[in-house]
């Protein structure tokens, strides 16, 4: 370390003493910069003074010590509470709470209008991830790009950075997006262990298998994008969707000798059954990303 | 290669020349094996006569020219109605078609009553993977674990080989219970592709970060196993069943914004609140696995 990069460690706030901002106020503390914390319960915030951090009185006093701020609260109502009445004239606000696309564009035109440059986050991570470089944590970011561009060392200490745009909806689309498909393949595994479950397999042999296949066929959604950029929903198409929607029979078949619900599955399969029903059996399965679409016959 | 080496491929038989059987014919053709085919349609095996394969005229002729036989074909009743009025006795039957474990077990009784040893098997591939050492192609196998060791070099010829045990299901239950899992992965794919098909984002820039992100949270399943192994839900747990089910509220009221249905999500949803109603908010979620159980509380 040169003596100018171990002066150049900028100070910030962070409003949140939770699980995860705690271990964010540990990250940036840990790699030397000066931290002022906030927290609703001022108990969690004072655990950080052990570890160096300085405890802010008030949400006003922490956003007055420096000019980065990180908020990362419960939901975007707790953002609006902590920072309703503070000066956020020239402030540099990246809001790590959790939140949707359009509560991420309102907090960014909320922040503007007062004066901030403003950055939405999406964290891919739980908390023990923070701070370690191996873990693979990011944080996806999108919104002012100026503002990334400044602070992006800084951004870079708890967890890795992905810049994904300059609306401040995406960081949470993309976060939620992401969320939104391992629980779809959290169910998918819930369920084939409810089918093994009755059998005299161990669990800790059919875990490395599951993992393995999945791992593999997640491969596919590289093709599901270039068939949903292209429109052309044949494009490459091995088992074409007659032959999955039959090849589902045999999935339900085995689901009821388990004795297993199958509520996990029907849904999307169900879903299979109406795009076959359109026409689409010699093609890939993408095409029901349009089923999916709300709005889908309204457009006039 | 030693003479004794390119001496010892065995001929075979293969019933079926379906897209699946004709990529395992090729494979163990290009082998070297000396491969008779019959299929219900002769044309298809006629086919496979320009790549050097002997065409029989009845499945009864197949069956009577190798010890071994593999069968590949439509479904479990194709394999009982192809067999019927053949003699097996003395035979290796390797059945290859798709079915559930309860086909399995009785199409192993089945063929062990006619005199022949039997193996299961359940292809984790398309046609376009077999014979390509490279393409992470696999078979599981159960059944006779003297066949399996006996036809292990020739078995091992199209693709991988995973013995899972004794019983006949076993190949067929692991099958179903991955492709079920991947069925569930892929519900959540279409999803996240529905939520950003609104927005100015390129599938092909979103997917790569899919993949990674599915491949990275997909190893949850070895902690899940651990979990079920133990009976203890709350082991290791850093995301507990309560704080999922509310981070859930965030993604319904993102699909909502960008006019999704959260039709492939909610079931599953519904499910972890019924877990956490039954009093397992601190646990992680694996227990819902128990909910899955249409037989649960009915053991006396």
């Amino acid at each position: 370390m040169t003596d100018k990069a171990s002066t150049s460690r900028i100070p910030l706030t962070v409003l949140g003493a939770g699980a995860m901002g705690t271990a964010l106020v540990r990250a940036w503390l840990a790699a030397g910069h000066p931290v002022t914390v906030w927290n609703r319960t001022p108990a969690r915030a004072e655990a950080l003074a052990a570890d160096g951090a300085t405890v802010a009185a008030s949400a006003a006093e922490a956003v007055a010590a420096n000019r980065l701020v990180i908020a990362c609260l419960l939901d975007d109502a707790s953002v609006g509470a902590a920072l309703d009445g503070t000066d956020l004239t020239g402030r540099d606000l990246v809001n790590l709470t959790t939140g949707t696309p359009a509560e991420g564009r309102a907090r960014a035109d909320w922040a503007t209008a007062r004066g901030a440059r403003f950055l939405d986050g999406g964290i891919m991570a739980v908390p023990p991830m923070i701070g370690d470089a191996d873990s693979g944590a990011y944080v996806f970011y999108s919104g002012s790009a100026a503002l990334f561009e400044e602070h992006r060392d800084t951004l870079a200490v708890p967890a890795g950075t992905r810049f994904v745009g300059a609306d401040a909806g995406f960081a949470a689309l993309h976060d939620v997006a992401l969320l939104s498909a391992m629980t779809g393949m959290f169910a998918g595994v819930m369920h084939a262990f409810a089918l093994i479950r009755p059998e005299d397999i161990a669990p800790k042999d059919f875990a490395p298998l599951l993992v393995g296949w999945l791992g593999a066929m997640s491969g596919a959604a590289h093709q599901a994008a270039d068939q949903l950029a292209s429109g052309d929903y044949g494009k490459g198409v091995v088992s074409n969707l007659a032959m999955q929607v039959a090849g589902n029979a045999t999935l339900l078949r085995t689901a009821e000798e388990q004795g297993v619900s199958a509520e996990l599955l029907t849904p999307y399969m169900a879903l299979m059954e109406r795009w076959l029903a359109e026409g689409h059996g010699a093609e890939d399965t993408t095409g029901v990303v349009e089923l999916l679409d709300l709005r889908r016959g309204t457009d006039t």
